[in-house]
């Protein structure tokens, strides 16, 4: 089974949209959750495959549901559009 | 910060359900996702970590969101109640 998208990345931005939503910054998100603040600046980036326990961390860190933050569209990239 | 409910747990007694529901065995999910059978036995079991890429996969090949997959309980572990 190969992912028509990035899950990395759209969780990753949605994860800071939900931060920024509830006014917290990535150092105190980090500070509050345990999570290493290099390791939730990857996250946010898309480059760290998070596990489903710190996942319910965050979640319960930013007082949300665990189900909100893999609410982000499963949809498939579009097409890249190359300049000329 | 420590959660008061076990993730891992809530998440494989759900996931189980929604496979159930869509009338899939374990070993076809196995097969369709491209996990082993052994470590889906260990996820629906609690006792595996899984991470954000393997959730989505394990979305897409039941054809859920992959928000359905966390919509589980994350209320604390009721008191448990020894007889006697």
């Amino acid at each position: 089974m190969e992912l028509d998208y990035d899950p990395l990345k759209r969780f990753g931005r949605h994860l800071a949209e939900l931060r920024r939503a509830k006014g917290i910054s990535q150092e105190r998100l980090a500070l509050e959750s345990g999570l290493a603040r290099s390791y939730l600046s990857g996250i946010e980036r898309g480059v760290r495959n998070l596990s489903l326990m710190n996942i319910c961390i965050l979640a319960q860190t930013l007082q949300l549901p665990p189900a909100r933050l893999l609410e982000f569209s499963a949809d498939p990239e579009p097409e890249s559009t190359a300049p000329g």
